[in-house]
């Protein structure tokens, strides 16, 4: 169907079950469908929102439009896990049906807050001329799961931002509440990190924009979001139209990070001794990341995987995109690691190991005939050459292509252009890594239908991709040119 | 909401997706759900359908009303499973789209036929003055899921048969197909099984009622169901108004079964030397089991866990019902055992060990705080006397209560009648079963939110009961007069 800007904002009353039905049927039918991550039940999933811990249990929203692989009218849809690995979906949470959030429940956070899960979130309203107004929207989500808005929004859009004004991150220090927003400046439209404060959560003070960067950060920040990791603050966040010179990345947009020195909000200050801001995740498809600091004392991350403004295969199937699995944040040696979380290994079915084969054709067999969803953990020695195919075909010549050297020049390679059908290749088909010279490669494999995040030596990268392979194209092998020594174990994973 | 047959039979796309959507969140959110039970994503689940194996996968689908817990215009939700435990619900399989089942696509059944799967089930047709009309319609489903409907009905209403005409059980014996279906004769009003032979699935020959019976079976009979058990032609039905002279039941409406000598579709005879028909589930709540042959020559059957013109608790929470877990038939010394599927114990956690605890204020305490949905697995010594309570309260006043005795006199009785919300009362509170004297007692139970299965002496018998205890009512625990002696193991229950 041609979508129109009536259709987009179609209430969801509006709509008719059956076709919300199909398009469920649909999504689950689909051969590149995730089974361990979470994906749309239909539709498109766009941002994480609302990630915490709450009333004994973990809480992730994500953002929803049910009807369609289009950045239609945004709901919010809830899921709680007692692992964050195992996830049960509960539906639609925040719907848009209020003036103030009329035209989208867009992205937010969770805070606990006296017994309550209080949500902030960004309504989206348009008037009939169809100018926007963002209204930051609080909400308090009970024991029982059953949310309430508050009647009047918590923040009204402010002359010195634009209409681009969205995503608050409700923080608390002490006994303030601050909260920061995405924006664009109205008068020079560059990105900036907006700042409130308050004392009681009704009446806000403005304080500006958050001081973390003497760079210019393109037209808009969108997703901030800071979290304390082994006790450093860390800001993550989503800058749009960031120059090149400023930051190395090749997604349509990054989604990048600074680790801090030191935060003082009622300054609105973040000062940091990182050099340039850095990629969160080095592959091509994370965004919108959310992180959050549970009572256990960690640090946790959920990502959109999808990019806005990319058109996904998937599509077509009137559905899009997931989120990532949950990465646990730690700082080693001021670097900042991902890792799963220990809750993974659970989905893990019996393992097989895996050691150097023989080369035949070319060619060291790691799995002729994978599963679509498993873990595949690899160890390669120091002083190395070679490639790692995934959802290759027999003679390799499709698949994900993982060109890698664990010698002088040490750096590893993603390749996804004979991964399948092809999509955003504006932006590259390649993503590249440099490595420490000479070590060890340990990598750590997820694929699970249409996408595979690699995990580099412990975390201290990640990549993340989607790929659509043909069907068939199951197998994982390596080639070079001579034998390659390796060691791993590879396990088909469940369902969760 | 007040439902009218206008309501009932309105069309899903005429039903808003809001609704569902909410009604979908509504059924996930109930505390009464179950979690290792297919269970209706939203509204009324009834009869499975279409129980098969085809594509290297189990099938089953179930008659689904998604808007609310009424019997409303029917269609079929179709799930796969690799294992019979692991099910992936694909969502809606047939709608009521055609004028042969405008008023419902109600139960059939499911056979591979030329590397397809061929459904054949009962359309619900209704005239302007809502005269019923049965079709018996086929459909034809691919390796891709996707079921095309035959242009034309395959059987049509029979002068002998009244509007109660469905069920279809497509059966194939050397070259000849025939259907075995549930009727009503329009002379008598009786129930009856209707019998057609085909050679080719288009051309259909009325054989008259089948004979497997010299009783009447009441007004109507539902789900006719035949399937070989170690080579025995079994004979699983549902019939409605019997005479409790002709057999022993205290259900609305009983699931039975006759254990044959031999059949001779052809000759519309099925001899059986079993003195009478015998009840399947010895519970409260198991009707429209479907049974199939299994390419790995083994008989799997599934139920209902509901029963027509009942009541049940969640009703008022707009969703009511599951399918029980599958169950693997076998003839032992000329009697029908029902067991778990092996792949049941892939859903355990670890275990625990139960054995005989001290008694203490008159309790012998198994599990202080159960979880939702566990299987406990327990041994009881023979010469005792006592109760087992499930899903109790501190004090035992409240909660399932298993009464026994492995004695002389040897039963079970399982009383629900302090289990919780109070429903179907009118049938009775309590079920029992005699024993074989002086001898252990075996003990398969299963608990999955408001569902428990209750497997006895190793599948000899089964006991099915639905329940909706108080929050916080998780102990688990024997009273008797003196110490018993029982060990066990109890663990709780993965997620399907």
């Amino acid at each position: 169907m041609e979508w129109t800007r009536e259709s987009r904002y179609k209430k969801y009353s509006e709509w008719d079950a059956e076709t919300l039905l199909k398009l469920q049927a649909q999504a689950t039918a689909s051969k590149y469908q995730m089974s361990y991550h979470i994906r749309p039940q239909s539709g498109l999933l766009n941002d994480p929102n609302g990630f915490s811990y709450f009333n004994d249990e973990y809480h992730v929203f994500y953002q929803s439009y049910p009807f369609g692989a289009v950045h239609g009218l945004k709901s919010w849809v809830h899921l709680t896990s007692p692992d964050l690995v195992h996830w049960k979906n509960l539906g639609l949470a925040i719907n848009a049906d209020t003036k103030y959030d009329s035209h989208g429940a867009y992205s937010g956070s969770a805070r606990v807050i006296d017994d309550k899960l209080f949500l902030m979130y960004t309504g989206n309203h348009r008037s009939k001329e169809w100018v926007r107004y963002p209204y930051q929207i609080g909400a308090i989500m009970d024991k029982d799961n059953n949310i309430t808005k508050l009647d009047k929004p918590m923040i009204e859009p402010v002359d010195h931002i634009t209409e681009h004004f969205r995503d608050p991150q409700l923080l608390k220090h002490r006994d303030e509440y601050f909260v920061i927003l995405g924006a664009q400046d109205a008068e020079t439209k560059t990105g900036k990190i907006s700042l409130f404060r308050s004392k009681d959560l009704k009446n806000w003070q403005d304080l500006g924009y958050l001081d973390f960067t003497e760079e210019e950060m393109g037209y808009m920040v969108e997703c901030p979001n800071l979290v304390f990791v082994d006790d450093q603050p860390v800001l993550i966040f989503c800058p749009q139209g960031l120059d090149k010179k400023v930051a190395d990345y090749e997604n349509i947009y990054p989604n990048m990070y600074i680790v801090g020195s030191d935060i003082r909000l009622d300054k609105a200050k973040f000062n940091t001794n990182q050099k340039a801001l850095l990629n969160l995740d080095d592959g091509f498809d994370v965004y919108a990341t959310q992180a959050f600091n549970a009572p256990n004392g960690k640090a946790y991350a959920i990502s959109w995987i999808g990019l806005p403004d990319i058109s996904y295969p998937t599509d077509s199937e009137n559905w899009a995109n997931c989120l990532s699995q949950v990465k646990e944040l730690s700082i080693v040696d001021g670097e900042l690691y991902q890792r799963p979380v220990p809750a993974m290994a659970s989905l893990r079915e019996e393992g097989t190991l895996v050691r150097s084969e023989e080369v035949f054709d070319g060619q060291q067999i790691v799995h002729s005939a994978a599963s679509k969803h498993y873990e595949l953990k690899l160890d390669l020695a120091a002083g190395q050459n070679g490639k790692l195919f995934l959802a290759a075909n027999k003679d390799l010549s499709q698949g994900i292509e993982i060109n890698f050297s664990t010698a002088d020049d040490a750096f590893l390679t993603v390749d996804r252009s004979k991964a399948g059908i092809p999509f955003a290749e504006d932006y590259g088909t390649t993503r590249t890594i440099a490595l420490p010279a000479n070590k060890q490669l340990s990598l750590d494999i997820f694929v699970d239908g249409s996408v595979c995040e690699i995990f580099v030596n412990n975390g201290r990268h990640t990549l993340t991709l989607r790929f659509f392979a043909p069907d068939g194209n199951n197998k994982i092998a390596f080639t070079s040119d001579k034998k390659l020594q390796y060691t791993g174990t590879y396990w088909n994973m469940k369902n969760i």
